[in-house]
């Protein structure tokens, strides 16, 4: 028996921020005093400045999916015509609330490793004239592809509908320009880019969102946008909020700030490469080459291994968590994250760690060759040194 | 500008052992009630059960040097005859305590990175019978080099003269039989194998020693044996006890209990021996070659190059935080800790790291290289997989 750290590694939740963690500490707040008033506004404010717009940002008590329930029932109508992408898991989620709500659903389906296609958006919104709202994830959690937003929003723009964007796991490995690109509803969660624990999802919410809200039919309580809006604007949430999550937020997001969106993004996209770099210098096969995007990286387990023995091995060997394939893709891929906190020395472990089990169950590897590639593209990239502290 | 997260890594402050840190919040307790008396009780019983002695074992809210102190001020008299064993800065460090109890100290003093043999104590005692104790380093931190402590122990237990072992970096790296071999102090201190924060000490107390405070006159207040070892007897501390760092101690030693004191210990030593491989392939040269310990290694920075640009820029550029030479050995060697909380998937990073900083540095280096032999002598250690948790 040997020392074997746990280390959440996997795509959400992600790693944690540990300033954001202490600071869950001073929980023993009550949510109706100008104290927690004043914590709650500057959540708000500085999430909307980290997303970047000037649309209303709402929050709640929620996963991402409650945030992207309260989409559809609070700006849709049972019948409304939608069209939703699929190309994953979680595109499937859309489906899934979709038809719970009784909405009237077209739905573009890809084979998974692959991304709907904006033409393909183009032509169903096309076909139907008076469809009401366009549903999409950025980034697939599932598959590790990624879809062309910016394509869509244009698309959708020059019609009547709106465009809802799952970003849980989009925001902060993507450029994501909700007033530049029109993206009516963006949908966030507090256990991905914003390094915190999971419990609370975001919603940033567009004019266009706001009007079809009005004529609007489908029934909701806990989640009504309207409500919270009013409420937000007061610095309060309607329900009792997730205090200890909303603390943690606020630290996350100063460090967030700090950073810079743009290098948040900028930093996933260069483990990304990175790591594709060393599965390909490791002849591993990329599960989503076509469009992959920089929240995970997917890989095929090497032909004849289940990529499940790769993931229990992270496991049992070193204590690092990353995740399986998800539905039919469990046991053929397996799932390298970098969105939120994760920096180079998480990856050059992990392809270590990689090498180390691929060798122990009989895979052909040179070792050090994949964190070569890493080192690299880390060299490469000229990476900013920080100020030095002396 | 991109994430880099900050990690402990020298040898002490040692990485610390999160569900220990989670204790800590319970820190709302009076230390003179029974629910604190049985965590304390329950502490020194531990405490002693993973030191694997059947001697006193007694705590002081202290650092390690004030175990140093106490074992000086409870057991001998001004101007008593000593031998100092003195191989570098902790070794120092035994000499201005004897020195500022007026003891009179031979110091048997070689140069940094080298021991002093059991032959050098020997001799030292038979040049002086009245010899009342001998001072010992079981890892000298500050140059990586280990004494041979069974040897030394043999040597003093023919004599009337007791060993008082600073086993500050010793415990948790190397064996140490404290009842078998006849160690009559060991000193310890939280924040190295135990994987906790700086600020209690620990020092066992054998007989031989108990018999020596019996005759001792140095002056001494707060750090008082007998005081101490009447009052643990009750399940209390003399002063107020560092709750908070108790808490946490009680954690740590479950976790230590858990894994085994002879696996922590291997443990080290494994790691330490993957650093010595990894750093000689990449053409490093270690400092302390004739007798490395295993509580860090030691290691020359190239020809030409300083170690402190290596340890600065392992912080600036991946926030690790690593150590310099200590005293005259500042720039010309860097230590990479092994002790306490430490696994292989920290050492895959930190050679990866340190390649990368000496390409970026001019120095020749071939990534990768000395990252594959830690992943060799981890794969050849065929190290037993834990129990599959599904």
């Amino acid at each position: 028996m040997h020392i074997r750290k746990q280390r959440l590694l996997t795509p959400g939740p992600t790693p944690l921020y540990p300033p954001a963690m202490h600071a869950m500490m001073a929980s023993d707040i009550h949510h109706r005093t100008q104290d927690f008033r004043n914590v709650y506004a500057a959540a708000l404010a500085d999430l909307k400045e980290v997303l970047g717009t000037s649309n209303d940002v709402l929050m709640f008590a929620a996963s991402g999916t409650g945030g992207m329930d309260a989409s559809v029932s609070n700006l849709f109508s049972r019948g409304d015509k939608v069209i939703v992408c699929c190309a994953g898991k979680f595109g499937e989620r859309w489906v899934e609330i979709a038809k719970a709500y009784g909405l009237d659903a077209t739905v573009l389906k890809v084979e998974y490793g692959d991304a709907v296609s904006v033409s393909a958006v183009r032509a169903a919104l096309d076909a139907e004239p008076s469809t009401k709202g366009v549903f999409v994830q950025a980034s697939e959690t599932s598959t590790g592809a990624a879809h062309d937003i910016q394509g869509m929003a244009a698309a959708v723009a020059a019609t009547d509908a709106i465009l809802v964007v799952d970003g849980i796991t989009g925001i902060g490995t993507m450029p994501l320009d909700i007033d530049g690109w029109g993206i009516d509803v963006l949908i966030g969660g507090s256990q991905k880019s914003f390094m915190i624990p999971p419990g609370l999802a975001f919603l940033s919410v567009s004019k266009k969102a706001w009007t079809l809200s009005e004529t609007a039919t489908l029934p909701h309580f806990y989640f009504d946008l309207k409500k919270e809006k009013k409420n937000a604007d007061k610095g309060e949430s309607t329900w009792t909020p997730a205090t200890s999550l909303i603390l943690a937020l606020g630290e996350a997001l100063k460090y967030v700030k700090g950073l810079g969106m743009a290098n948040l993004v900028a930093n996933a996209q260069l483990l990304a490469l990175a790591a594709r770099a060393a599965c390909t210098e490791l002849g591993l096969e990329l599960f989503a080459p076509g469009s992959p995007g920089s929240s995970v990286t997917s890989v095929k387990a090497p032909k004849g291994m289940d990529s499940s023995v790769i993931v229990k091995e992270l496991r049992t060997r070193f204590g690092a968590i990353i995740t399986n394939g998800q539905g039919s893709m469990k046991g053929r891929i397996f799932r390298i994250a970098h969105l939120g906190y994760f920096d180079f020395w998480d990856l050059f472990a992990m392809v270590a760690g990689l090498e180390t089990i691929l060798y122990a169950n009989g895979i052909p590897v040179e070792f050090g060759r994949g964190v070569a590639a890493v080192q690299r593209v880390y060299a490469g990239a000229a990476i900013q040194l920080p100020v030095a502290v002396g």
